[in-house]
C-alpha cells in the first residue's frame, strides 16, 4: 500500500489538478493553501447560481458543512448531483454532524441526493453518519460498535464508498480492505482545521488519481507525517508554519520512509 | 486580583470549555486557534436554523458584529435569547458599533433583546454603547465623558454587566470596582483580529469559571503578556506566528509573574 | 516613475488610510492584514443594508469577486455607485470571471454601473474583461491578442481607467503610457490570495494618494518586492510569514533600491 499511495504524491506535483470546495469560512484560508502546498489548484464558489458551472470544470468536489446554512447547503446538493452526472469524485466532511438536528437533517439529504466517493470524519462523527444509515435502513446496532474497523468496514458496505475515520490510529475501509494508519501527533488536535485540510488533501489526491481507497490514505498519511515533522517546533503559531512547510516540501521518497499504514486484521 | 486570574489559567487547562461564536469571517480563523490555544474548544455556526440547539451545548457565546448581515443578526438575537434561559453567559464584540446605523441599531436590539456578562470594545465602541444607553434612557451626559474608568463603571451599573474597555491602558469595571490593565504593547494594533481574539478569550475564562470579571480581566491580560512576548519578533507575520505561540504557552505562573493590575481609583 | 512610486510608501505611512473591502472570505483575513502592514486600515462589511453608509467613511473601496452571491453583488454595485457620488477611488478584482456565467455577468454589470479607477486580475481575467467589452461594443478583436502591453493599453482606453494585468512580468496601463514590472517570484503562485492582496494594497495607495497609475503599479511592486525577500524562507508557511514581515517593514529606500519598473516600448 505504502508504494501505491507514495506515488500519488509524485503524480499530484506534475498535474493541475483542480479541488472545488464548498466549505466553512473557519479554515477555508488553510485547504486553499494545502491545496496549493501538496501541487493541486483551489477554487471555492458557494452560490446556488453558479456551483453547477464551477464544478464541472473542476477534478474534485469537497462538501465541508461546518458553517453550513440553508443556502449552501442548496449547493452542496446542486454541486453534488451535477458532479455525479459528470463523474467527479466528491468528498463529504461531515463537521459536527451530531450537534444539531440542521446537521443532521443535511447530511441525510446529502447522502440520499448525492453518490460520495469518501466520507471522512472524526470517530463521533462517523458514528452518526452510521446510526443515520442505520436508521434510515431500520437497523440501529451500529450504534453499540466501539470498533473503528467494523465500523468502517460496514458503513462503506452500505454507503458503497471510502469511510476515513481520523483519530489517535486512523481508519480506513472501502467495505472490502481495512488499513489502520499509525502517523500523526496530538499537536494537530490543538489545531483548527487539521481534519478539514485531510478532507481537502483527499480531494486533491482523489481528483488526479480517481482512486478512493488510496486517495483517502495519502491525504491522511500525508497530515501525519506533517503533523509528526511540525511537532518539534514551539507553539501552536509555530506549528501551523511547519506544517505547511512540511505539506509543501512532502514526497514520494519522504512518504516511502515516514508512512505507517497496515492492512487491519478483524 | 492576579492570583484570581492566574487560577483560572489552570483551570482552563483541565476543562474541555465549549465556546460558540457568531462573528466574523475575516478573523474567525485566529479566533478558533486563540480559544484551542488557551486550552478550551470553539464552534461557529451562524444559522437561524440551528444556533439554538448549538449553544445549547456550549459553556459560553460570543456575539461579534464584525461582518453582520441580516441573517446573522437574527442568529445572534436567536442564540443570545437561548444562552440567557439556560444560564450559559454571552459576551458582546461591538465592532465598529459607531461606523453605520446598521450596526447601531444591531446593537441597540441586542441590549434590549439578549442580557450580557461581558461587553468588550476599544473607547470609540463603548463610547457609542455608552450613548446608545443614554439615548434610550433619555439621558446623554456621557457623551462629554473622557475618562474610562468612569465610563465603564457607569455603563457596567446601567447595563448590569461588566464592561471591558481595551486600549493602551485597558479599563474593566462590574459597575463597582474598577481595573487597570497595563499589559500590552502597540504591535498589537497593527495585526487585524487582537481585539476579536480577546473577547474570545474572555469567552473561554468565562465558560470554564462563570465569573464575568475576573474573566474579563484574564482574557485581557493573557493577550497583553502575549503581545508583550511576542513583540520581540520580527514584522507582523513573525508576530503574529509569536503571539499564538505565547498563548498556547501561557500558564499561570507567567500571568503571576507578569500581570500588571490595578484597582483603579477615581 | 521608481521615485514617484517610492514616495507613496512614505506618504502612506503617515496617513490613517481607510479602505472599503466587499471581497471573498476565503483570503480575507491575509488582505485585512497586508493593509495593516503597509500602513493603512481595512474595514470589511458585506451587508447591502450598510454598505453604502460604510464605503462614505472610507479612502477607497475595493471589489473583489472571489466568493460572490446575490447579496454580496447587490453590495457591490450599491457601495460602488455611492463611492462613485463621492469620489472615492473604486478597485475591481475579477477572481476568476471566465470560470462561470454568473462571475461573467457579474463583471459586466459591475462595469455598468460602476466607474472603475483600477481593474487588476491576471492575463486569464482581463482577456475576459477584455472581450466582455469587446462584446458589448460589438468588437471582438481583442479576442486574438496576445501581447499584454496592447491588451492593457487597449481596454485602459476604453474603460477609462488603470489596467493592471499580473503574471510572469506584470503590465500597468492607463491607456496612455505602459509599464511592466520586473519584481516578483514565482512561490507567489503557490500561495492563496497574493492576487487580492495586490489589489488591497493598490487600495491603501490609492486611498491615499488618488492616483491611480502611481498607485497600482506601487501595490504591485510592493507585493513583487516583498515575495523577492520572502522567498529565501522555507515552505509554503514560512514563505507566507516572511510575506507579511516583508510587506510591514517596506520602506521608500528599500523601494527605490529595488523596483525593477520600465516603461513598455510598443
Amino acid at each position: 500500500m505504502v508504494s501505491e499511495i507514495s506515488a500519488l504524491f509524485k503524480e499530484i506535483r506534475t498535474k493541475r489538478t483542480l479541488v472545488h470546495h464548498i466549505t466553512n469560512y473557519v479554515t477555508v484560508n488553510d485547504c486553499a493553501n494545502v491545496v496549493l502546498a501538496i501541487g493541486a489548484n483551489p477554487v471555492m464558489a458557494d452560490d446556488p447560481v453558479e456551483v453547477e458551472d464551477m464544478v464541472s470544470i473542476c477534478d474534485a468536489l469537497v462538501i465541508n458543512i461546518g458553517t453550513l446554512n440553508e443556502r449552501t447547503v442548496s449547493s452542496m446538493i446542486k454541486a453534488g448531483k451535477r458532479a455525479n452526472e459528470k463523474n467527479i469524485p466528491v468528498i463529504l466532511d461531515p463537521v459536527g454532524v451530531g450537534a444539531t438536528p440542521f446537521r443532521f437533517q443535511t447530511a441525510e439529504t446529502l447522502l440520499k441526493e448525492v453518490r460520495f466517493s469518501v466520507i471522512r470524519g472524526n470517530m463521533a462523527e462517523i458514528k452518526v453518519i452510521a446510526g443515520l444509515q442505520a436508521k434510515r435502513a431500520g437497523v440501529d446496532s451500529l450504534e453499540e460498535e466501539e470498533n473503528g474497523v467494523s465500523i468502517a468496514r460496514t458503513l462503506a458496505q452500505k454507503l458503497g464508498c471510502v469511510i476515513a475515520i481520523t483519530g489517535k490510529v486512523d481508519v480506513v475501509s472501502d467495505g472490502n480492505v481495512c488499513y489502520n494508519i499509525f502517523n500523526g501527533h496530538t499537536a494537530l488536535t490543538r489545531l483548527t482545521g487539521t481534519g478539514c485540510m485531510s478532507s481537502s488533501l483527499i480531494g486533491c489526491f482523489l481528483g488526479s488519481s480517481h482512486h478512493s481507497l488510496h486517495s483517502a490514505i495519502a491525504g491522511i498519511v500525508c497530515m501525519g507525517i506533517a503533523g509528526e515533522i511540525a511537532s518539534q517546533s514551539g507553539g501552536l503559531g509555530s506549528f501551523k508554519v511547519a506544517l505547511m512547510d512540511s505539506i509543501a516540501l512532502m514526497d514520494d521518497e519522504k512518504v516511502l520512509k515516514s508512512a505507517r499504514v497496515e492492512e487491519a486484521n478483524q
